[in-house]
């Protein structure tokens, strides 16, 4: 049997010691599967006193410093479960792969902003940088679209990717509670971080977007040209109009390529209820692949947590054991494209507006005429409550439009003195 | 750029017509994806003349006789597309293994009855045996077993593995129609063959559900050991009686390590409905792996046709010609586990079944001692239509019990002179 495998694990955090626990309870089927052993030679982590409901092996070396574990002698990949695009994460990364190892990471902010030099770095040290674990959790996607799915074009790559986010919309609709309200419980239970920004303004979706719009499309990472919009905005009463009109509230990552270039975009979405995505419900994740040769497959299963991302990290171990070791991104970064952003204003689509007005007469005619002067056809209207004088909803379904359009029907509509609340728009998705 | 794959396809059917095709038209992405040319060097069919919507390129070479193709020098890859588990399929797949050649193939029933001695053949030579298109069609879950939850202790795998049996479980749904009447239909579709045993007693998903649960388990693949129910007995009122409990029936392949062995069942189940596989609807299939660590992995996609099946069979061919190349069932076949086979009889769970009495007094407390003589207990029981003297349907729910018992519950009940037509059982399946 060849020599083990040397890991140093960088970061024993939550993840770190999932990993850590996951290569002692399944040392011996991970060395069936891997012809060959897998051994923890090096750590490290700021405080050693932590309890981390994991033992160390005593011939295990402990590195105050991550930096100085990159390099280590004893050490064969090195796996970074830092966090960060910036900082000691990046460093150990790339100090790592300048010192011949291979590396593991988890890090989806890391190689959405770094990704391509960082791929370059990996292939011209032959190394390995894998990140199973950087998109899905414990669902196998990277995979999937670099090898499982490589005889296709994808007309599309689209998926819930931030399971606080899927958790907090899911809430919404069972409960009919607010946004906040429900993030607030959603931070009580773990779920949300307290600074939950990352998560429920988008960044972390577009993070992962960006991985798999690499892949998918053979260009280099271009997490800058992501459009992003969170969930904040999105009320009690869209979620409620969404069923009425049979549609469920996702926020969702979608790429694809136009005649423009690659189109990114996170936004909330207006999914059709019974579609597989709209079905995935809580904090799982779920990404769909439409193959030109394979079709529609659907790829669902817990999107975060110690145990599925120490599975997605150590499945990336295992096929570096097993010397199956793929550039990054599939093609060698020498090949992979610039492409171009397909712009946001080109994009098409319907839409569904929601606009607090005052119950006023003429308001209607006000709201319509608008669209009419911008060519913006509207497939429904509904002003169901009255209120003479107050507030009321007024909700629109328009049909299939360019995003350009809707942005000046919406300034002239915000303008409009009789609406009191900034419109709220959430894209139609034909999935 | 390194020297060209050559690639020899034998049998030039649907699926390898599919495969010419997606080889010519995605030519230069897969030249990009594989760092190298993927060029058809030889081809066989029985007949030269038929129409296959497809051009083949003058310099490739025709084989009348696939055998011959298997050894024919220019070629590294045979792709064997002929089907069956014994005579010329299983000659090719031999003769171009013993030939030095990679072997992929989409055959099934090879791998169910022949799978452990080609992958030590496949082995021994040093050579592929890839098999991604033989379970699940273009969703790639073999690789995602194999590879990408490799971390992982399997509780359960199981899936919807045949899209007949789903299209025509569908439409009996929605339609309310029989059996045999959504059949023919399905026969006139094309999506049934005009021998539709394969399909509807169950085999197909019993050879698919085989390969999986030796990958899963790290055991020789084990076909015989496999229990075996179709849906030729699944009548309308089941359907419908299955809807009123909650559930939605569907064949499934299910495979677990049990405290006896491996546990291989195929049989009509009572899935819940909201649970991921009940909403798998038409021809569509699914997976599902339930993981120590990755929790529950759910992958679903198209299970059959020429583009699907051809997308998984070029997966397998990339996988190859970027030399990633791993023992057919993972771990080298010398370390396959030879399992007990989990016996049936032994199997837990809760039971339907649905029983046609003549209206009589007397025939509820008849049934009820049968049950409490076995110690079987109900959950609940229904006889709705009244017709005094003529056939009426009684239905019941078990609570958990043993295979065993409810075996020798059935015959006595089917042993009742009042009970007029075989008793339909469907196990229930908490998922």
């Amino acid at each position: 049997m060849p020599e083990p495998l040397r890991l140093g694990i960088a970061g024993l955090g939550t993840v770190g010691a999932g990993v850590l626990i996951l290569l002692q309870e399944q040392q011996e089927l991970l060395r069936q599967r891997c012809g060959r052993a897998l051994q923890v030679t090096a750590v490290s982590a700021r405080d050693r006193s932590k309890r981390r409901g994991v033992t160390l092996p005593s011939d295990v070396t402990w590195f105050d410093d991550a930096r100085e574990l990159a390099k280590a002698g004893d050490v064969d990949v090195v796996i970074e479960l830092i966090g960060g695009a910036e900082g000691i994460a990046r460093q150990v990364v790339e100090s790592a792969l300048d010192a011949g190892k291979h590396v593991v990471t988890a890090n989806k902010a890391l190689l959405a902003l770094h990704g391509s030099q960082l791929a370059a770095q990996a292939e011209k040290a032959d190394r390995a940088l894998c990140y199973e674990a950087a998109v899905g959790g414990g669902i196998p996607v990277i995979k999937a679209i670099r090898e499982g799915l490589a005889a296709n074009r994808f007309e599309r790559v689209y998926g819930i990717l931030n399971g606080t986010c899927n958790y907090i919309l899911t809430k919404m609709e069972d409960t009919g509670a607010g946004f906040n309200e429900v993030l607030l419980e959603a931070q009580d239970l773990g779920y949300a971080e307290a600074d939950p920004s990352f998560d429920v303004d988008g960044i972390d979706t577009a993070h992962k977007l960006s991985i798999l719009a690499s892949l998918a499309y053979g260009a280099h990472v271009d997490f800058s040209a992501v459009y992003i919009e969170g969930i904040r905005h999105v009320g009690a009463l869209d979620i409620q109009f969404a069923r009425e009109f049979g549609y469920r509230i996702k926020l969702l990552g979608l790429a694809r390529r136009t005649e423009h270039g690659i189109e990114q975009r996170v936004h909330p979405c207006m999914t059709p209820l019974g579609s597989p995505i709209s079905e995935v419900s809580g904090v799982t994740n779920a990404v769909v692949a439409v193959g030109n040769y394979a079709g529609q497959s659907v790829f669902e299963g817990p999107g975060a947590g110690a145990g599925p991302t120490a599975s997605a990290v150590i499945a990336d171990i295992v096929d570096i054991a097993r010397n199956q070791i793929l550039p990054p991104f599939a093609a060698p970064s020498s090949q992979l494209e610039r492409a171009p952003a397909s712009p946001m204003t080109l994009h098409q689509g319907a839409y569904y507006v929601r606009l607090t007005v005052l119950d006023q007469p003429g308001v209607m005619a006000g709201i319509t005429a608008i669209m009419a002067e911008h060519g913006v056809s509207i497939d429904s209207i509904i002003q169901r409550a009255r209120a003479p004088g107050a507030g009321v909803p007024v909700v629109m379904i328009t049909h299939e439009t360019e995003e350009l359009r809707m942005n000046q029907v919406l300034a002239q509509l915000s303008a409009m003195k009789q609406v009191i609340e900034t419109p709220v728009r959430i894209r139609i998705e034909k999935l």
